[in-house]
């Protein structure tokens, strides 16, 4: 019997535990975790991503739920899914697909794929990259300055 | 033969690879990686963290090297170190540690425990929290009203 494989996205680009609840629960739908992480020049429908794509990257493939990540094709989205073939591909409760036009477009290649969209995370305090710019304006924005000599690694 | 244990402490306010390095390569050491992550109100040599720490604890527990992670003492922070008798104590290149006088506070508590510092991350683009916490307050920091309307999770 063949491992079922989830193929889930994002930018992940300042990782908090929303991140992480849609990864464990995408994973709990299969047995392998393929994650694809977007490419900086993809992220058009949002602000530019504070951290460059190796790096989220990086950080992704480091977490437990995750045993494959791997960077989006910057042309062709589909090209992965292509590759990797999977059996559902998860969306997170945000990301803003039109699931009957994705479920479209995956049927004109040939990807069987199912669509799963995955739930909200009960939030805590700091569950969206958007909310941790945020504070970190608030609370640094005014002396940044004076802070960069005292703090080494936080 | 009993399993060789390591700790491993620090804020973890916003993870990067050096975090990740300092982890992985302290994780090489032994068998079981244990991480006492800070307490929010023992931060006090550097800002006070973006992120509770509550979610520190929940974001350092889901990185692969981690085997167990903990939020420290308010009091004492030898109190954990004294459950979990450690084989080896890890520290970053850049905690500022005295590393004599933690061996001698730790010999005083009849705590054998080595001491080994970790070299530095040959570092990537933002491997520092400070350094991200800079760079969203110079490309966000003009306009994150305009933004977060628009921004969901990235």
């Amino acid at each position: 019997m063949s491992s079922r494989r989830i193929v889930a996205t994002g930018t992940f680009d300042i990782l908090h535990p929303g991140h992480l609840f849609y990864l464990e629960e995408s994973k709990k739908l299969g047995d392998e975790l393929f994650v694809i992480v977007a490419r900086d020049v993809n992220v058009k429908h949002k602000p530019h991503p504070i951290i460059p794509e190796d790096q989220r990257l990086q950080m992704v493939a480091a977490l437990k739920p995750v045993d494959h990540a791997m960077l989006g094709d910057e042309k062709d989205m589909f090209l992965p899914i292509e590759k990797i073939r999977p059996d559902i591909i998860t969306i997170g409760f945000n990301q803003m697909f039109d699931e009957g036009r994705l479920a479209q477009q995956l049927a004109e290649r040939n990807l069987p794929a199912k669509i799963v969209r995955i739930g909200k995370f009960a939030d805590g305090d700091l569950c969206s990259s958007r909310l941790v710019v945020q504070r970190i304006i608030t609370k640094r924005g005014q002396d940044h300055n004076n802070v960069s000599e005292t703090e080494q690694r936080s």
